[in-house]
């Protein structure tokens, strides 16, 4: 990433700078997307656009582009990455502002401008083995009441990720009445009493376009899926727990506050899914036919 | 304000840029405070910057600075301010965020260099007639659990301001769990059976420096004060309501949800008040002994 876009231009990442009076630095007041590219293509870009429009729609910004629009931008991003360092498989970061204005007040600016920001970075090609587990831990899920839009006001996300780092995990899985959510910054899926679980699509995640994917995959494969939460005093007895994200794809979680998730190994129903996750990213990455 | 503070120089507000890799813009991974100054004096220094060291220990963002060097940076503006503009009374707002980082992750970076903004504006004399009367509508808390954290992750607070002025008002007062808290960006008092209650200080609300103010005022001139939270319901029969914070001081809100507060007139408890806090301008604004 040395080439990023800002406001309708490509330029050197030390050259974007954007207003100390811009509402994305003042207030939090923007939001933003994450769209891998694999092979050069966009994962399931309408999914992605659609969301972007769904945070844009409650965060009441206006859409500065139409969908063509946006094409142009990423492609001119993929490209530019692909002749600095020849990457198929990237991630495209993308942030809405709601822009800058003459006064810092909470009310809207009379003339909002938004401000527009994205950058593609390369990604790691696809982990043909089982990818590495990782251990995470629990955590009181502090954050606002409407995690269903992708906001930057993301404070909370980040002490909750600190803390898990913190305590030798790689993320924290976010308990709210005592219900598992979420993690900090991806989906988490549960086998209990050998069925898999995730939490349905309300107001209290972010509905990942991978967990969406993992969804479709059961549904294909004829893998039961209940989209329903679990009670956090039932992690205890899960025998497999792992995170989704668009960038981290699928990892395992074999620890959890320091005890091991099951019998500490990865277990069968990850295995079976990451099978056809690669068979889908094999897909992707195959040349146009 | 045309001249601001940013990192340590002095330079037009048209000059003042910021890297877009500033968590403050990606993450909203910042604080701030908001100081009053009153005939060229700082109202309430310290507590000011007790409340910022509170905050900055809450996010993990290290101190930038000592009290003799935020007084210097604060004597600067006030200074530019005075010379642009003779305003003996201004407001200080002064932003830190955890700084720029080369990667956006959510994990704290490596080298945590604060980001830190400061600019200062005039306000208007004090009010010696009664304030202007606001209207207000409740509004469900949206917020993170951390409300005793003064973050720039505002998004929240933008979307229920903003939702107040689409109804004609001027603040939202929150609710949450039935019981009234706060305003988005103010504090919340009630005269409920003849007596003046607040909430208390802890986690659900941002404790004002004039909220503490006008605690004290009660306490000096004998004012019995809860500092105990009203149910939301109890609203309705509620014979004032007011509002307060740093830059707004003192506001009588005769309006709630389109049905008067009360008789719908300013109430004599907060022409008390407001009496003794004009008071406490008048020696914040005399000159030094």
């Amino acid at each position: 990433m040395t080439t990023v876009y800002l406001n309708g231009q490509l330029l050197p990442l030390e050259a974007a700078n954007i207003s100390v009076m811009d509402r994305g630095f003042l207030f939090g007041d923007g939001i933003y997307e994450v769209i891998p590219v694999f092979g050069g293509r966009c994962f399931r870009l309408d999914e992605h656009l659609d969301r972007l429009d769904y945070s844009l729609r409650e965060t009441r910004i206006p859409q500065p582009h139409t969908r063509a629009q946006w094409l142009d931008i990423f492609s001119g991003l993929i490209d530019a990455l692909q002749r600095e360092q020849a990457a198929p498989d990237q991630m495209i970061y993308l942030q809405i502002t709601r822009g800058p204005a003459p006064l810092r007040e909470h009310r809207f600016p009379a003339d909002m401008k938004p401000t527009v920001f994205a950058f593609s970075k390369a990604l790691p090609p696809p982990n043909q083995q089982l990818p590495p587990a990782i251990a995470c831990i629990t955590c009181e899920d502090i954050r606002w009441s409407r995690c269903d839009i992708k906001s930057i006001s993301l404070l909370a996300n980040v002490l909750m990720t600190q803390d898990a780092m913190d305590a030798g995990g790689r993320e924290a899985i976010l308990i709210r009445d005592d219900q598992v959510l979420e993690g900090a910054s991806s989906n988490v899926f549960i086998v209990l009493d050998g069925v898999l679980h995730t939490a349905p699509k309300d107001h209290r995640i972010l509905a990942g376009i991978t967990r969406d994917l993992i969804v479709d995959l059961c549904a294909e494969h004829g893998e039961k899926i209940r989209q329903q939460t679990v009670a956090a005093a039932d992690l205890q007895r899960a025998s497999e727990i792992w995170i989704t994200s668009s960038t981290r794809e699928m990892l395992p979680v074999t620890m959890l506050n320091g005890a091991p998730v099951g019998n500490g190994e990865i277990g069968p129903v990850f295995a079976r899914l990451w099978q056809w996750y690669l068979g889908f990213r094999q897909r992707m990455n195959s040349p146009v036919a």
